[in-house]
């Protein structure tokens, strides 16, 4: 696969990604959005998210500061977006912390139909079952392999599964993606998390047939920005400055070149 | 009219605007208020709404991720805005997207005074009662001419209607000013349609008899600021950095020589 | 006092600080902890937030957008901190601009247990019961000596009191620490004052039994920042930019030379 081929396609096409996500990064995920050349829109009242998500592309959800009507918001823009038939990525920030975001990560995987699921390990490991902790938003460490972790979660859910670390995975069925783009640098700030989440919603806008590529190459997109990024700043926040304009003229040779998914 | 004269009047009186905004830029919004030398404020609970208005010198709403509770407090803050005598300034963003926007928009435009209404053509369009489809906060096409559009609108409504584009058009019944400042990469990154309203807002603060001039300058003055950020940026996101200290640092006498205001 | 101490112990147990925070400033206040090393989280729903706060080593609590909701979901967390023994930060923003904002101030102050309560002059003089008026967030002058009523409030509410300004003091019963760093640039911008709130509960976090101490080591480890990134800026936002990283690299050697306490 070619995920340059993803980014030409979101280029051409400017889907609509709408989003019920998190308040401390919301302006990098809409950011990121409208980097890779796509249009983001949050809405987020009950009366009108069904609405939205009528004229959208996909819709990107993210637990980060939910509540409960938030919760039940992200419910309604979902169950239209299962009717329409486009995509719904949930991103289970913070899962293990608290039992709410437990309860409401498996409200939403139970009540709609969510078609790719991304956490780091300790949050995954979380709805999976497992007795992790997750330390604020942070991740821990898992014992359990976690592509095999993965495999099993994907098909009792019947969704594709993204574990994101050092190496991302995603796993479709017995399907495996692992992308080995990015750098370290992304742990040292606020949002690397969300804003993969809302890279993967852009590209799955464009690939609804094919969601699993889709979703490696959002991944891998947007981690090699960071790389390029990464490559000329001078410290962390220069480098979350510089990451939005990486994607903005992200060159498709300079992705098939770098491009490290296996 | 001198843009500059207003935005010296900005610096000099430092007004506290008042706004019930967007959560995607709330932050931008303040950091362009606060740029030109003015004072932002963000309450929105419907108990101080009204307390914060009585000390602002203007007061800014902006439904980009509304909801009806926040429609509520908005109503709130602009009746005493109203009583007080200070101008009210609406972004109509998304209106056109969904029944919810279109909605609540002629609910405020009803039951409040709105002094200015701000929007791109599909939202104007759509509160002028024609039937076109916004795409998420993205305009679209409108064949009717704008001009005539927003004349119609201004008399019908009563207030100074703003049209943005590539062209500004801001009309005050049959008098039409129409700013030619501005940038293409002005329609790269997210936030710009919020911040220039928050230019307006605090513009208008500093001449309440004189609105429709103030709302002018306000435009130019962002936009200026933008055009001298954008022919040192290297890339949209390097822009909208390089915008907040462009506007703070933005010269009288360049904004004489390159108002472009008909 | 050496706050180099501090800081290199924030760096290696890297506290999870919970807020409940403004949403303007909130990505600030969160970049802020992270680029000291510590790992920020901002849950606000009433069903989490007390276990949120059970595994946070401090809480940050802040009314800069406050909602009576928010401020009930501010006493479920800081119960539970309490109950825990982990300090909690309060700060006033924009107290005295409203009734509201006062009154849910001292409800917090009277129904749990703040140890640190930090504002601007005119918002802690409101809070001691003097009648001044805050202009949106910004302060007004206040006549009465900062410390004499800074000694009494720490008194009379058994906190320590913080009054920041171009001099920063920070006051427990009859100890006093005046922290002269910093820059005025700090005022040009949006955000200081949630970003040195933030400082002084990521550092709090890691010296239970020495609050004072450790807040003046925050507020002085931001501002030495804060000195370094205006050395280098161009303009305002600039320096916010360069802010972080400056953070991010704080060097203790440096710390230890430009500390100006006492």
């Amino acid at each position: 696969m070619k995920s340059s081929l993803f980014l030409e396609r979101v280029r051409k096409e400017k889907p609509l990604v709408h989003h019920l996500t998190n308040w401390v990064t919301i302006g990098d995920c809409a950011a990121v959005v409208k980097a890779f050349g796509a249009a983001p829109v949050m809405a987020h009242a009950a009366e009108e998210v069904a609405d939205m998500a009528d004229i959208a592309s996909s819709l990107v959800l993210n637990i980060g500061t939910l509540t409960s009507d938030f919760v039940e918001a992200m419910k309604l823009a979902a169950k239209k977006a299962n009717q329409k038939g486009i995509p719904v990525v949930l991103d289970a920030c913070g899962a293990g912390a608290t039992a709410f975001r437990d309860q409401k990560s498996l409200e939403l995987l139970n009540g709609v139909r969510i078609n790719i699921l991304k956490g780091n390990a300790s949050e995954i490991a979380r709805i999976a079952g497992e007795d992790v902790r997750t330390k604020g938003v942070e991740s821990f460490g898992v014992d359990k392999n976690l592509t095999v972790l993965a495999k099993d979660l994907s098909k009792e859910r019947n969704c594709i599964v993204i574990i994101t670390g050092s190496i991302d995975i995603v796993v479709d069925k017995d399907k495996v993606y692992r992308v080995l783009n990015g750098c370290e640098v992304m742990g040292n700030i606020v949002g690397t998390g969300c804003m993969s989440t809302s890279s993967v919603g852009t590209f799955a806008a464009v690939a609804q047939d094919n969601l699993a590529e889709a979703a490696a190459a959002g991944l891998c997109c947007f981690e090699i920005a960071a790389e390029l990024a990464a490559e000329k700043a001078k410290g962390p926040w220069d480098f979350k400055m510089r990451l939005f304009d990486e994607i903005y003229a992200l060159d498709s040779k300079v992705v098939d070149k770098r491009q490290k998914i296996e």
